[in-house]
Order: structure tokens, then C-alpha cells, then sequence
């Protein structure tokens, strides 16, 4: 999608340089807009961790582009497997919940065993990263077709009124590698010229909604408004919202939906107030492996200054303030998972389908 | 209750000064503690409206002495009665949402009336506001009392291991004149040797939970952690919460509960996990002549920049930073109504009752 009006991916191979991957350091946004080069698996791994790369789809892309770059730093030796090995549990811990990036990290590994070169190998890895790239970019794209239809059918029945749709958190291109899961829809809505609103959650602590989400909406010219995490069920009450769209970090067989913290809470609100709340997720995200999410997802405990202090723009630079007395406690637990029951479909690259085992199991 | 050791009321005729009224400025805590003086009925609009004083039962107090000293500035002229209906209408322009603004106001004018003489209204004014005073801090001592069994219950079905308690935004002494609503039982019951802890919504976006019932509960010693608003669901699911309480800003004769945004998703949390949600409220908080709080009770619409900034402590003063893109449009709803079916029960100074017409007026 656009910044500036100029095209952009949030990761690519440098041009002349394909030992140096470039990112958008979205901690810097929408303050300012600076790119990044990754030269190591050590800067990949920063860059996972330290959220300069954030959302499950981004962050399996940057995974497979950080095994290369481990890959190009080895030498062949007699331990190659067992150096390759640590590599990978190395950068699958910058990140416990994200499914996407075991699942990128074994994709590299995976199609790297069937050759003994070191320089092989590391090619192939980069062909990896490059496919897993195309193939994400084209997942949001089908995301966006297939969930197209939902807004369209509401735009209708509304007589071509405005559709206001509220997001939590984002899950837009900056989260991928183009288009977005949560955003395709409401990209291509727009695109198409159907009249849509978008609610934006702050999303806080991180504030990703304030500070992501409505910079893809203004950078894109899509209306939106930008409100606290408290007032969507508010919003819902009053009958100012017609669905709900969110992304998904991990989801579980049986459609519980992992995401950022407060998710669940916009689900039930939308379940009281019977609007339809919608999950846009690649299949990657989803853990076959689990079969009751709100039991057995993990959720990411993370630090307590993303609480205690907030991030914004004072002064020409950003800025950290506290929010709270010095010396008082905080939990700051990163997601939490709504249970199937609430989520009214799940939009994939594959189609549409309700929130059980059964009919996701169907979509493979 | 006590700020550095010392006891202290939200508001106070100053000593030797009897024309001087005296309040914590509470838009500098945790920060700093500074009071200040309110001189003229202006500067209590101010002190309203800027949020120096806020919470519905200081707001009452405040608006009391607003009147008071609205009142001493006024000569004996004919057009009396006039002007000090403007008076009235001035300060009750202040804040919209909060009835006990408007139910001080009407006391102190009915305490007036039967006196032609401005000095003796005057004088009846300031000792109508005292008496509010003494009344506001005698029904959180209840409120205390009546509230103090509900937890006490859960600590003895938890066999004496913490009582986790959840709570949104300031209901607590800094909201009243002492004690607080949300907060009296809680410390009743630390005060008699209950174990407790206190989950703290930070409640975005003026942050009074962090800021003010976090600064509370350190002053008292209270064990506690500060949350983002949206933790609080996923702690439910995980049982680390026992029971929900807050306050009211309005209530409507039905039970629901007005109460700052955000509110409403605890309490669908909180019955969706099963877990008991309690409103914490003085019978002045109930507006008899609403019958259906979620469609009648006004929202207050406040600043846009109350989202668009957050202010915190850096470099030794309090400072605002931006969190969001300077273009981005921002909505701003101070408050949103629970309904009453997901009320367990209303504690007030006269009892505990379900939320519904019947037993709420049988408290009257």
C-alpha cells in the first residue's frame, strides 16, 4: 500500500544488495517514517522482538528472511545441522505466540535438508523467504476478495449508506507484507467505492490502532475515527457500528481466535448487540495442534513499561511519559482469545467459513 | 484518607478563610500534590469542567460550595431571584452527565428560598454545602459497611487466600470527600485484615484508574496492579479476578448504571465468565425519572484531545505527547450504561439490592 503516495512492502530484499533485507521500523510510526537494514539473524532477531516487525504474517516473512541471513553467516562444517538447528531455536524465541513463526522457521528448514551445501542451503532459504513473501501477499489479496462480499452485502442493506466497521489493534498491511488481513476488505471496499467508516481501537498498550491502523487509513484516504478501547461497546449500543473485523495471531482448530489483548472483549459487545464480528486470518495462523484456544493458546507476558509508560510524538521526537505512580505493580499480558462461540466467520485466502472445527477443517 | 501519612478530605473551607474553598488538584496527581483555591463561583465551573474535581459525589460538594460562593459575590437587588437562577444555570452547565451536580445545585436553591436576604442565603448556602459534605462522607462510610460482606463472603469461600478485585476509573476517595464508593469496601475490608488485591483499569482515555485509584491504593498500602483496559476479560477467563465494583456517575430508577466508558465490556466480561459485577453508589446517584438508562441517559461528548494526547510525568513535569496521527479524527465519549442485567447488585448507604425498579425503590 501507499506512504506518501509511493508504494511500499514492509520487507524486501535490498536492491543491488541481497545480503541486506530493509524493513519499516514501525516503532517509529507514524512519527516519523524510517527504514531499517537487517544484515544479521541477531538484527532479525531485535527486529521481531523489539517490534520494529510486528503481526503474525509480517513476522513469519521476517523469520524465513532472518534464517537466510543466519544461513549466510555459516561456513560448512562437520555440526552444520546442529548450528542450523540452534539458529532456528534461537529465532523462534524472539516471539512465543506467533504461529506464524514456527511455521516460517520450519518452512526454511524443511526446504533446506534436501542439500548438504552451506551455500545451497542459504539460497534456498532466500527463494524460501521471497515465495513466503508472494505467497502472503497474495493470501491478503484473497483475504480482500473474500471478505469483500460481507461489507458489500451490508453496504446494500444500508442502501448504500455509509458501513461503519470497527477494527481492534492492526491488522493491516503494515502487520503483512501488503493489503493486510483485517484492512484487505475494507481496502478493496473502498477501492470499489463503496462508502465505509472505520472505528479504530488505540489498542493499547501499544497503541498500534492509534498509531498504525489510522496511519494506513489516513495514508489510504479512508475515513476513520480513532477511539479509545473503551468506547466500542458504547458504539455498538448505539447502533454506530455494523461489524467487526480483527486479524488474528493464532487461531485454533476449533475457531477460537487469539489476539491482541481486548479482542474478546469487542466480540462479546458485538455479541450483545448482534453485530456480526469477523476474523481475517491466513490458514498459517492456524494451529492445528490445538484444539480448545482459550485453554491452551500462550499468551505473551510482556514488559511492564509498555503499561506504565506511553509512547507519542512531543517536541519533534517521540517521547516516553509515565502514566502511573512509580511504584505500582502492572501485568501486561500481550493477547487474549476469543472463544469460537463469538466469531461469526472466518475470512481466509481460501473463503469464508464458520468458526468450528469442521467447516475450517474444510477450507485445507 | 491519606495522602504522605496525613488525612485529608477532596474539599475544604479554608482555615481562617471562610470565602476560600480548597481542593486537591487532581489533574496533577500522581505527580505532584498541590491544592488550590477556589475564590468565585467561576473558578469552581472551572474546577468542574477542567476535571480538578471530579466523580459524582465531589462534583455534588463542589457545585454546593460553587453556589456558596456564587451567592457571596451577589448584592440585595431586585432582580435577585434572577440572578441567582443564572447561577444555577451557569454552574450546572458544567458537566452534563453528572446528576448529583444538578441535585446539589436544586438543594442548595430550595435551602435559599425562604429567605429574601442575600447574607442569610449566603450563609445557608455554606451550610447546606457542609452538610452535603458531611452527608457525602457518611454514605461512602456506609457504602463501606454494606459492601465490606460481600467480600468478606468470597475471602472465607476462598478459605482466607486473596480477594482479587476488579475496578474501573476513580470511584474512589478522590471521587467523594472520603472513603470513596467503589473503593470504601475495599478498604473496610483491607482495614480489617482481609487479604485483597486490586486490578486497576488504567481507564484510557484521561487514565484516572492509573493515575488516581493506583495513587489510592499506594497511599494506603493497598496491594494492587495497573492494567491496560483491555485485560481485564482475559484475567476473568483465567479466574484472576473474584468480583467487579464500581462506581456510578448515573443510575437510572431500573438499575443501569452510567459509569465511565469502558464499563459496560467489564460487565459482559465479568457475566460471561461468572463473575459477580457490583455497582458502588450513594442513593443521589439515581435519577428516578429515567426508566431506561441505556436509550435516556445522556453521554457526554468531551475533548478530542483527550484521546489524541496522553499526559504523563517526564522530565520532572507533566507533559503530553501525541499518540496518533496529527490528521486523524477522534471520538470522545466520556461514558457508557451497563445494563442492569448484568448488575449483580447496587451497593448504596442503605443496603444492597438487585438492580431493578422494585428493590431499588424500596431503599428510598
Amino acid at each position: 500500500m501507499n506512504i506518501n503516495g509511493k508504494h511500499y512492502h514492509t520487507i524486501w530484499v535490498k536492491e543491488n544488495d541481497p545480503k541486506t533485507i530493509q524493513i519499516i521500523d514501525q516503532r517509529r510510526l507514524p512519527f516519523e517514517f524510517v527504514t531499517q537494514d537487517l544484515k544479521t539473524i541477531e538484527d532479525a532477531y531485535s527486529a521481531i522482538k523489539e517490534m520494529w516487525v510486528r503481526g503474525a504474517p509480517l513476522i513469519g516473512v521476517a523469520a524465513a528472511y532472518g534464517m537466510y541471513l543466519g544461513l549466510s553467516s555459516l561456513y560448512q562444517t562437520d555440526d552444520l545441522d546442529e548450528k542450523i538447528k540452534d539458529l532456528s531455536i534461537y529465532l523462534e524465541s524472539s516471539r512465543p505466540t506467533a504461529v506464524n513463526l514456527k511455521y516460517a522457521i520450519e518452512l526454511v528448514l524443511e526446504k533446506i535438508k534436501y542439500t548438504t551445501s552451506i551455500q545451497e542451503k542459504t539460497q534456498i532459504a532466500l527463494e524460501t523467504a521471497n515465495q513466503l513473501k508472494a505467497d502472503e501477499i497474495e493470501n491478503c489479496r484473497l483475504i480482500g476478495e473474500n471478505g469483500f462480499p460481507i461489507i458489500e452485502k451490508i453496504s446494500k442493506a444500508k442502501k448504500g449508506e455509509t458501513v461503519n466497521i470497527l477494527t481492534h489493534c492492526n491488522a493491516g498491511w503494515l502487520a503483512c507484507v501488503d493489503y493486510g488481513t483485517a484492512t484487505a476488505p475494507i481496502y478493496l471496499a473502498h477501492k470499489k467505492g463503496i462508502k465505509i467508516h472505520v472505528w479504530v481501537d488505540e489498542t493499547r498498550p501499544r497503541n498500534q490502532g492509534a498509531r498504525l491502523t489510522a496511519f494506513e487509513m489516513d495514508q489510504q484516504g479512508i475515513p476513520h475515527t480513532v477511539i479509545a478501547d473503551n468506547t466500542g461497546g458504547l458504539l455498538m449500543q448505539k447502533g454506530m457500528v455494523d461489524m467487526v473485523i480483527v486479524g488474528s495471531d493464532r487461531t485454533s482448530a476449533n475457531g477460537d481466535v487469539a489476539n491482541k489483548i481486548g479482542t474478546y472483549l469487542k466480540a462479546l459487545a458485538a455479541h450483545d448487540n448482534n453485530i456480526p464480528f469477523y476474523a481475517a486470518l491466513p490458514l498459517s495462523t492456524i494451529d492445528w495442534d490445538i484444539n480448545d484456544g482459550v485453554k491452551d493458546i500462550p499468551i505473551e507476558k510482556r514488559d511492564e513499561d509498555e503499561v506504565k509508560y506511553v509512547e507519542g510524538w512531543n517536541n519533534n521526537q517521540i517521547t516516553k511519559v509515565r502514566i502511573m505512580p512509580e511504584n505500582s505493580p502492572v501485568l501486561n499480558y500481550g493477547f487474549d482469545v476469543t472463544p469460537a462461540k463469538y466469531v461469526t466467520a472466518i475470512i481466509t485466502e481460501k473463503g469464508v467459513c464458520q468458526a468450528n472445527q469442521k467447516d475450517i477443517e474444510n477450507l485445507k
